[in-house]
């Protein structure tokens, strides 16, 4: 049968990431295109206490139907954590759990989207994201990247060319795929911009507890006095991604419209799940785990960044992040990047993500690729590095 | 801020049911409103066992992020299991778990429906599934439930009538919310004139593992020679709905469009849950559980239907189900049905769900209300039962 499927699905292709993760499921390549965290940052024996101790005192609750809204005790002890973390929560706002911050987007765009209607997103920006928005048929504008996030007169330009502008999606901190973060200054302005037009603001911030060097920023959601801001956070990368659980913070009146699309679509995230991170919260040492994983992350990210400085030619470029998971590397113009990554992997075994894959308009060219350390061992890194840096003075 | 959501969102209101049951959360409230397992219906122990060794033996792969089409030694064991307990499974056929039946639903009019698209359903169904096909403002065209399954002319009316139908969506056991089985030449009758006129059947079968009574009458896939059968099963009735965990099968490239839709989604299912359901099948008694299960609620609908034969009044008709978790009752022609079953909760304390909840079109005028019997204990469905039986000897 000839199957007719959805306008908003049809074009719709598989995350490019997902298919060189498959290539790099291969044992004998040094993966470097993932984004997952590192698997000695899980707090496995933990996890598995608490979960014990939750099916034996409190079995039904675990297993039986849910709150669409989330399990009651997290939900306060994560309005008190991001209240007192990132200045989070007016007297408006309100949270609600979601099965990973991905939820959180797909959610958002769908109960604020119509077709045709205008997400303005950092360009590049995290693929997952943006084919959430492209599965409901938003247009998707990019706004330039700068070393301190967004170019605000680009972006004032985008919105005004756009009037049917719904919101604007950014990651502050650390941004996939770039490392980089947004400075106050630009956080101000963004707000100040959005504020005038009544564009609502989507800040999304995974990494924001992976900062291990400079200070922190004040999250846009935390300048905001008028409801405009929606934030997402997640416990992917700071406890465990497989148990899918993620927040969302939001005017009440938003919150109510996400909280009947949840109802449609997973009726509640897994309960267990839920349970488990909040008796981790509450229960563990918290602050000192995330001490453990910045410990982890930093290491490995000094580790990359100085292979590349002794074995990459001159004439790449790369970020320098601050947190996070990702580092972002620019080949010179004239240079064929897509030609560049396809030989590493499939010639020297090295994978890495091209950065066509985060363009807003698919095809847009670019000189980068993504490079993830956190989840490659010491020695992958300094094999995959020195690689990858042969070949950049084969250029 | 006036806040403008998106016009498939804008006139989604919450569950009614939902409403009802915020209700019966008083804990004077006798609910037969619900729909959930009954609490000793758990493996409580298993599950705590198995979670256990998960979690000892194989902690990284149950918290690291995993594949969007499943956990794959589930999703062999659930391919295994559909087919010999099912006939379900053609060379074409795809298997992909999915968060919950609900999503399932979800991401099926999500890739197959444009807005306006009509979907036909039985009228009456389950609000859960028609307000995600509501989500996507897809076209509810309802077909008249007979006995034994919808009125087959009235489903050939409607479908002619309709050029722009997508699918028909059934749930042919036991169906939410009147507990009525289609019966097999209904079965073959629906599949023909799909098949005639290439359009999808989505089968859903949350309960059809708990029949109590009769014989089993074949699955619409378990006849799906051309790949138009979309067929979705739960863990949330035989397992534990608060883990979230079902399945869908249909044809491969239907499933490869629904893994991009769930990508976008939640990217994948909570593991650790598809762990422990692959582990429960294989390791344990599965058989005997649901044995222990169907006990459980043939005795519940029994001692239900036992206390109605008594108690109520002979203008009152109520359907006899051979398994699944309701009962339907029809009020006599110029009762006020909600006035009914308002004062019930209010007066009484006593609490069911009005049959409007369940109405294609919303709005439509109808004498049946909506009775669970897994949730309550034996003694609540005596009082409760003893109680509407008093109030319809006053109509």
């Amino acid at each position: 049968m000839n199957y007719l499927f959805s306008n908003r699905m049809s074009g719709l292709q598989p995350s490019a990431i997902r298919e060189i993760l498959k290539m790099s499921s291969d044992p004998s390549v040094i993966s470097l295109a993932a984004g997952n965290p590192a698997p000695e940052a899980f707090p496995k024996e933990e996890i598995a206490a608490i979960s014990q101790e939750i099916l034996t005192n409190n079995p039904i609750a675990a297993l039986q139907y849910s709150l669409t809204e989330g399990y009651p005790a997290l939900r306060d002890t994560l309005k008190d954590f991001v209240a007192s973390r990132y200045g989070i929560g007016k007297s408006f706002d309100e949270l609600i759990v979601v099965s990973g911050a991905q939820q959180g987007m797909e959610l958002t765009c769908k109960v604020l989207c119509n077709e045709g209607d205008t997400v303005i997103c950092e360009d590049p920006s995290f693929i997952g994201s943006l084919n959430s928005f492209r599965s409901y048929k938003a247009n998707l504008v990019g706004v330039e990247m700068e070393e301190d996030g967004m170019n605000m007169a680009a972006l004032e330009k985008a919105v005004d060319a756009n009037p049917n502008t719904r919101f604007i999606y950014v990651i502050p901190n650390f941004q996939n795929p770039t490392g980089k973060t947004m400075s106050y200054e630009k956080r101000k302005a963004l707000y100040e911009i959005a504020k005038a037009r009544h564009l609502i603001i989507l800040e999304d911030n995974p990494y924001g507890d992976l900062r291990f060097a400079g200070e922190d920023i004040p999250s846009i959601k935390s300048m905001d006095t008028e409801g405009i801001v929606i934030y997402v956070g997640s416990f992917s990368k700071v406890l465990a991604p497989g148990m899918r659980v993620g927040y969302l913070v939001g005017h009440q009146e938003i919150v109510a419209k996400i909280i009947v699309a949840k109802q449609c679509t997973d009726v509640h995230s897994n309960i267990l799940a839920q349970m488990i991170c909040h008796e981790f919260m509450t229960t563990r040492d918290m602050a000192g785990h995330l001490q453990k994983l910045k410990a982890i992350y930093k290491h490995k990210c000094e580790l990359m960044l100085g292979e590349m400085d002794k074995h990459f030619a001159k004439c790449v470029t790369y970020t320098r992040p601050q947190g996070g998971l990702f580092i972002w590397c620019t080949l010179p113009d004239g240079v064929d990047m897509v030609e560049f990554c396809t030989r590493a992997v499939k010639e020297y075994k090295v994978a890495v993500v091209p950065g066509s894959a985060f363009s807003i308009v698919e095809g847009t060219p670019t000189q980068s690729f993504r490079m993830n350390f956190s989840t490659p061992t010491d020695e992958q890194i300094i094999k995959g590095i020195e690689i990858l840096g042969k070949m950049t003075h084969e250029l």
